[in-house]
């Protein structure tokens, strides 16, 4: 059922904005959730994951003889199990490959073999006993270093995309992007101050809690269930039908509980791996990856090596800015460069602009999305860049910002030209917010920094069902990874007029509900929101034609207000309203149950704009930054559940702390990742951090009934300038490579000396 | 959505009517399938239940103190932990009442308190350590014997209904219903021949395979879980939410495969004793009975005494009939006596009819559903009737039977006019089958008795969800019995115009899917069936709609023939065809995933008409009774899938066998039951009998768009009949006493004996 009804036409509201427990709380902290790892099925098997100790590597052989024949041993795959997609659907095969390496190990932790036994020791035993041979083969795992003419061409089917003219030769470069508008020349002569300056961030990961895992079970008909943790699991759905040759609808995918994703958990890595070893098996097989393999094998986000040049003239205005990026995508290509060209410059009006983007694959896991993947980087050099210009102009950081905002009618560096957007207004918040003027202490020092990400839209379903007691269940196909059941069950409840408490928000499987796209983008509570909007309109015609029904008038003269159909007309007036619980008691009489239903493609997400005020403290003798004081000011276009917006603000500002100041993958000389656990990546935990404020500003979304704009991931774009800006106010060192760990802000800290 | 439409729209089938391989064989076979004791969760606890020793007995004390005190015992309930629900609904204080005793245990294995421990020998050693303190009370578990006024009476609250004067003193007799029409003693004094008989028969037993079992989850914010073996997920929901004051969309009930239910598992027994031990400890309970407790403590069918009065002229007809039934319906009163009367003489058009039913409370577990329920009892007292009366006129009691058959526009007994129906159709096709002319041998005879059932509608819903390579999945809320899943993807598939093999059907949780009416009252693939033509035509809509847009033409210009949208109209008929699959794999761009939906009151079930042939061999020198030729001949209306009609022909046929000769519930004079196993309560196994022959005949139900009628139900009503008919026929013997046991056949024929 379509709508074409797109603008905000709900003005008041009883319910929206409010506070609430969680619905899941309980079973979270009863240990009730079921997880990815908690499913189990009769005569399930454990599947296990060699995986090549090599960065780069040619599989000469892998025999599997002798593991085959130990007793427990129920399936083993290789490649060879898998069909080769290879020359078909190239984004197909690169999945699978992914997967599954097929005649070469493209990085440390890339899966050669799996295994299903029938427990966990005999598939460690039969791991080992699998015999690869392997020939070493020279390898590249630096995004700059993958560039260089002299570097080992990891894939020699890639020639470089968006080039002219075309490359005759293969390259790790995948692709070029550029973007932006203007004349960047005349731009830069109209400049009185032109900064240049090139950055690096270093790889880092999700950090979700919880590791891959999942239940596959596939019979011989071809029908099959998968039990997964998973931001999506009507497209794992998809595309482990593909990848595997099954139809969509006799595979049945479940979303389990979600122990985080951040991005993460929007690609398969096992999952196929699973069905497969089910599918040899005959027995279903329970596959979940322990902390090590979830960092050498899945998918962290890229490292990358920026260059920015922008200018300014006297006053502030910046006339031009050009940003170069390159960004690994780990052994596979990604099109990550081409989001950190739309998000660089985003927040700003700059007549002349523009930005590079370079596509580079390494050895290294192939990249997922992280959390408004390839902003975070962007901002960090775009952001640093800005405070060094406002410097040398001599503007305070937040009104060379407020001097060059975008606003409605600026035209995006991206080509679409804004409809109304709160950048503005978070700098002005910004700017009076007591933040800004609390007293800084020796070595303390005060950044400010700005993040932008577009957000999308896409597939979604909702159905509606109400019980004769007037209850309400809600069936959404958006996994809930912040608190979309809540937020959803409190749209159903405020278009339909009745308390929170009398709806009940649920994720079908994906055989109880239409295709709906990815929780990703920041999506679900955008799209998922509208379906639930036009779904809890439909049921509200259902419920006027009952209501009519029971009163045997007409329907038109029935509105509906405040949970309850209204008898409307001169010869109706004096009919008492009927309330949902009534006309739902008699519904068995009326017509039958009662439910509404929408399938969407939700157009129209509104942009995510923040600015971040972050202090923090340099201890000049090890170089360490604490953060003290954190405040994230960000445009939510309408908060459905306050609590849940404040901790998607508090997670990604937290995260991108991490990622300023420690997070990165560390890799050996030999390619082999150094830190695959929490204890040597450290990802902060509460005693590192300060409470963290927030301020939701709303600024309607016009393109949504509710005004909702995504949430999730703007908040992680500004940290890690804000913390770099901070640093640099504290110390005067202006940090350009990303984490600002303690080594680094000490070597920077004691050049500055040396050079002083 | 609801639709106006209803008659037979379908002319000619391509996917309906032929036969596909089980979609749920698989799992079933290779013991995937998880039925009710299947499923578990983190921390359950294992439920038991104590029952009562005593047929009746006040209780006067239940001390649970030492059983609380060991342990791992984590909760115990009595009636003191659930709601007191007398004087409000006593429908569901009953029900209450009979999963946990309160004051009084009324039956032999009456639940008087439940354990819920952290393993199964703790829960046992529980039991034992909890002290009841019992005044035994005299009881009567005799239908006839309940209705004397010397009978202890059970409920003091019972006063008989539909009786003038309304009776003072309270009594067994819960109800007196009668139905029929035109002047019976008019009827009598037209006759040549008057038989007057009585009957009885025996408490059987559904004998389902899989005892009731349930994993219950109570959260302390009133969310809870059940997954549950049932014949209807919807309605345990709504039945629970009401016992135990829960929300209904707050609870989420999931079915297990079934094991068998034929009518057993429309009631909850232990669902709410597991849930409320949830509660109480706040743990997953798993509650699963042993056979003994399913014999002693669940819902076995009434035992009858029945009298009969029929008379016919000297040409056959039959000037009137005349049944007093007395069904028990254990020790609540149910509403069994009704559809007795509704089922005796509906075979039959006769002038002048009356049926006279009581319903009767014993010391017997509370009577449920059972096939057809209380059809059989009618049908073997009026069907043996009709064959003696035959005998005295000397006509062949086929002939006996077509001379009287009822027709289209035949005033029913229980008040409609028929429409188009088939039990002549089922009489001459038995007439012309060449069982009648089988040799037979000595000892050796043949009967021939016809049933009827009414059949339901009622409360359905269906989803219809086409993924974008095309394939459907079909969410169902009827709980698949005998094979609805598949018939239900046939139905789907025949109307998209697209191969079986492309649409699966599920189950849905009770949380994904509008209200569906209990799977009974072979109500499942008429109403799932309407309710499935209907989605699928509403998915068509949009498909339409969806080729349309492709097109770039109005929608009015396409029309949806053999699985493919077609432009009709001048100017498009050069376009060509677009298929299902087409127009899916653009869905995402032409609006979003494409459904059908539909929630809609089935009405207008088709009667249900069957005639069966079965000839005996009877041991008359131990009375044994063995079946040697059967044959069943129903009207299907339309066989959507005739491999399941046949199955329920000959499941309903084995079952209606298997009372006729053996199955009854023994109670001793202690109002025990001395025979609560499978080993001295004899169902027939495959040994027993002969192959089931079967004929489907399709007179189509108008209000159904397929001519669906149920079938589940008909086939367990004659043969209590046709067995002894037959039996008649092979001795010279009358049996007025099912079962027909050997003991009771020699009885018969040494009685016969003497008597010469």
């Amino acid at each position: 059922m379509g709508h074409d009804q797109k603008y905000v036409d709900k003005k008041n509201y009883e319910v929206v904005g409010t506070r609430f427990n969680r619905p899941d709380g309980i079973d979270k902290v009863t240990g009730k959730a079921r997880y990815g790892a908690d499913a189990s099925a009769p005569g399930q098997l454990v599947g296990r994951v060699l995986r090549s100790p090599h960065a780069h590597a040619s599989i000469l052989k892998i025999n599997v003889g002798k593991a085959e024949k130990l007793p427990g041993v129920k399936a083993i795959i290789t490649s060879a199990d898998l069909p080769d997609l290879t020359g078909q659907d190239q984004g197909l095969a690169d999945i699978l490959e992914n997967c599954m390496a097929r005649g070469r190990a493209l990085y440390d932790g890339h899966a050669v073999a799996a295994v299903a036994a029938v427990d966990e020791q005999t598939a460690a035993k039969a791991l080992k006993l699998i015999d690869v041979k392997y020939k070493k083969l020279p390898h590249v795992t630096d995004v700059d270093a993958a560039m260089c003419e002299s570097a080992p061409v990891i894939h020699d089917r890639i020639i470089t995309r968006g080039v002219e003219p075309k490359p005759t030769k293969p390259s790790n470069i995948a692709a070029r992007t550029q973007m932006g508008h203007g004349d960047v020349e005349a731009g830069f002569a109209e400049a009185d101050v032109v900064i240049e300056k090139s950055y690096k961030t270093e790889q880092t990961h999700q950090g979700y809690i919880e590791p891959h895992a999942c239940l596959a079970s596939v019979n011989p008909d071809g029908t099959a269930e998968l039990w997964v943790t998973t931001q999506g699991h009507f497209v794992f759905r998809n595309v482990c039908a593909s990848l595997l040759g099954l139809d969509i609808a006799k595979l049945k995918v479940t979303s389990s509980e979600i122990g985080g994703g951040f991005g993460g958990k929007t690609h398969v890595w096992v999952e196929p791996v699973a069905l497969a070893l089910s599918r040899k098996a005959n027995r279903p097989v329970k596959l979940v990856m322990g902390r090590d393999e979830v960092f050498r094998a899945t998918g962290p986000t890229s490292s990358t090596s920026i260059d920015v040049k922008m200018g300014a003239k006297k006053d502030g205005t910046i006339t031009a800015a050009v940003a170069e990026m390159r960004y690994q995508g780990g052994a596979f290509p990604g099109n990550w460069a081409m989001l950190g060209c739309m998000t660089a410059f985003a927040c700003y009006d700059i007549k002349n602009n523009q930005s590079i983007g370079w596509d580079v694959v390494v050895n290294r896991p192939k990249v997922a999305a992280y959390r408004a993947p390839s902003a975070p980087m962007a901002a960090f050099a775009v952001e640093s860049t800005i405070d060094e210009l406002a410097k040398e102009v001599g503007i305070a950081p937040i009104d060379m910002r407020l001097k060059n905002v975008a606003r409605e009618g600026t035209l995006a560096p991206y080509g679409p030209t804004y409809g109304p957007i709160g950048i503005e207004h978070t700098l002005k918040a910004v700017k009076d917010h007591p933040h800004m003027r609390a007293k800084l202490k020796k070595n303390q020092g005060r950044g400010v920094a700005c993040g932008f990400w577009f957000n999308i839209g896409g597939q979604t379903c909702t159905d509606l069902n109400i019980g004769v007691d007037g209850t309400v269940n809600l069936t959404l196909g958006t996994v809930d990874v912040g608190g979309s059941r809540s937020s959803m069950a409190m749209i159903a409840a405020e278009e339909l007029g009745i308390p929170y408490e009398q709806v009940r928000a649920n994720i079908a499987d994906t055989t109880s509900l239409g295709h709906n796209d990815m929780t990703e983008g920041s999506r679900g509570t955008f799209s998922s929101g509208m379906a639930t909007v036009f779904a809890a309109r439909d049921a509200i015609g259902v419920l006027k034609q009952r209501a009519a029904k029971m009163w045997g008038i007409t329907e038109e003269h029935v509105i509906w207000e405040n949970g309850q159909a209204i008898a409307t007309g001169d010869s109706h007036g004096n009919l008492p309203p009927l309330s949902l619980k009534e006309i739902a008691a008699k519904s068995g009489r009326t017509g039958g149950p009662i439910a509404g239903h929408n399938e969407v493609v939700a157009d129209g997400a509104g942009m995510g704009f923040a600015s971040h005020i972050c202090d923090v403290e340099v201890d000049p003798e090890t170089g360490r930054s604490t953060i003290i004081r954190y405040t994230v000011v960000q445009d939510a276009g309408k908060a459905i559940n306050p609590d849940y917006v404040e901790g998607q603000f508090q997670g990604g500002a937290t995260q991108g702390i991490g990622w300023a100041l420690n997070e990165e993958y560390i890799y050996g000389d030999d390619g082999r990742l150094q830190n695959p656990g929490f204890l040597d990546y450290r990802i902060p935990v509460c005693s590192d951090l300060p409470f963290i404020d927030t301020q939701i500003l709303e600024v309607p979304n016009p393109l949504h009934p509710y005004g909702i704009r995504g949430v999730g991931e703007t908040s992680i774009v500004p940290p890690l300038a804000a913390v770099g800006n901070a640093i640099a106010n504290a110390t005067g060192v202006r940090m350009s490579h990303a984490p600002m760990s303690p080594p680094r802000v000490l070597a920077a800290i004691d050049a500055l000396e040396y050079a002083s």
